[in-house]
């Protein structure tokens, strides 16, 4: 059985804390949540296990679970005590050295984007895991099953690349989708319009590899369309039109 | 009962002319597909409606519908015979006055992205129409309708904005999702891992709005992480990445 405490209740910090705290009704689980803490205090509703105030009370566990902001991580590295719990981050782009002061740590990294409002399918996502030490790595396989049976172990770096690669099929590929309904809503056409395009888009780029999937003015070669667009976009729009085009054009070349 | 012609049998054309030449064997269709020509002078497989060589031979319809390069258009506007005919097109960026020509002229376009190799779900897009005169309009309201419940009547300059947005929400969205399969790659990290925060993100976007559901490094003005990014692409690839970073940014900033 795996004691574990959730500190920071945001966005993936919240649903962990409601998944494993479901988990107790389940004789079956192998995690036991034994209590989580959050920087507002407050407790979250429906939740069995107890919120602990103040850091220097977490229960007797064998793992803390830090579900907190990218630079809260090394804070914590000080902060918390030296007993040889597991201490595992969650973070993409920090290092599992971030948290050098505990012989025991650990990385949890899922690669989703997390909502409050929107529960997570924990079971689709593959739990990307890193350990200082075999006993790290038996605790985080129980903690990372008891998730899903997608997992991998990634090293620091390969991790930091697989963020980097999210920031653009998740970040830049949402402000793509932002400036593409801007231009809809300017001209009063309803963006539901452009669904199944997006989702076509997806479902061709799993299929057949983006790069044999693109299509489109800048991989023909269109310059005239090219420029009536540039034209019609506010010059603030025009850099990342033009880098974007220019990249596209690099990968055709190469 | 429209009687129409397709011209051009490549990605859109080829599957226009199957999903028309399939309801023949519906006997309550409004549309009939005549015949149809291409470039190559290929006869495609399966279908009943002839392969007609050259378009002097066009037989006797109401519509021709031209699925060709942008660039054909004009050509195709001084080359087909002034009887009347309605001229149809299926462009996006080019404008119905292209066609001029023709008195009786219009465009059906279908904001999707077609593949020889996957059948479209035409009653998912919404047909977007245009039309020089009200005897072209109720003839493209039967074309549409037999395709798509979903129509919509746009100019030319909607339409091209409508294709402009398309190109940033297929086009760039696709080269996204190029740049962070290619990170992965370099890692021998498999692809299908993003799987579930690509199609998350097409959710959220749909749900919330892409504007309202932005997150990541450039949202949040995380600079240590975006330094740290930019510094891990190559100098090709460092400008897209900049471009859509500070475009993220303006956009929060408004």
């Amino acid at each position: 059985m795996l004691r574990i405490f959730i500190l920071g209740t945001g966005n993936l910090g919240g649903h962990l804390v409601r998944y494993f705290d479901s988990l107790k009704k389940s004789e079956t689980s192998d995690v036991a949540l034994k209590g989580y803490s959050n920087a507002s205090k407050k407790v979250l509703p429906g939740i069995n296990a107890p919120l602990i105030e103040n850091i220097a009370q977490i229960p007797e566990v064998d793992m803390i679970l830090l579900a907190v902001g990218d630079n809260q991580i090394e804070v914590l590295n000080s902060q918390l005590p030296l007993d040889g719990t597991t201490i595992v981050h969650t973070s993409g782009s920090i290092s599992l050295d971030a948290l050098n002061h505990h012989k025991n740590r650990g990385v949890l990294y899922l690669p989703q984007s997390f909502s409050t409002d929107r529960k997570p399918h924990f079971n689709e996502i593959t739990a990307c895991l890193e350990a200082s030490n075999d006993h790290v790595l038996q605790q985080l396989g129980l903690l990372g099953n008891t998730l899903s049976r997608k997992r991998k172990y990634l090293n620091s770096l390969q991790r930091k690349n697989l963020h980097l690669a999210a920031v653009y099929i998740n970040n830049f590929v949402n402000h793509c989708y932002t400036k593409g309904f801007e231009i809809l809503e300017k001209e009063n056409i309803p963006t539901e319009l452009l669904l199944p395009l997006m989702q076509e888009t997806l479902e061709k780029a799993n299929d057949l590899s983006p790069a044999n999937a693109q299509t489109g003015p800048a991989v023909r070669g269109d310059s005239i369309t090219i420029q009536s667009h540039f034209d019609s976009l506010s010059t603030s729009d025009q850099e990342m039109y033009a880098a974007i085009t220019r990249s596209i054009n690099k990968k055709i070349n190469l």
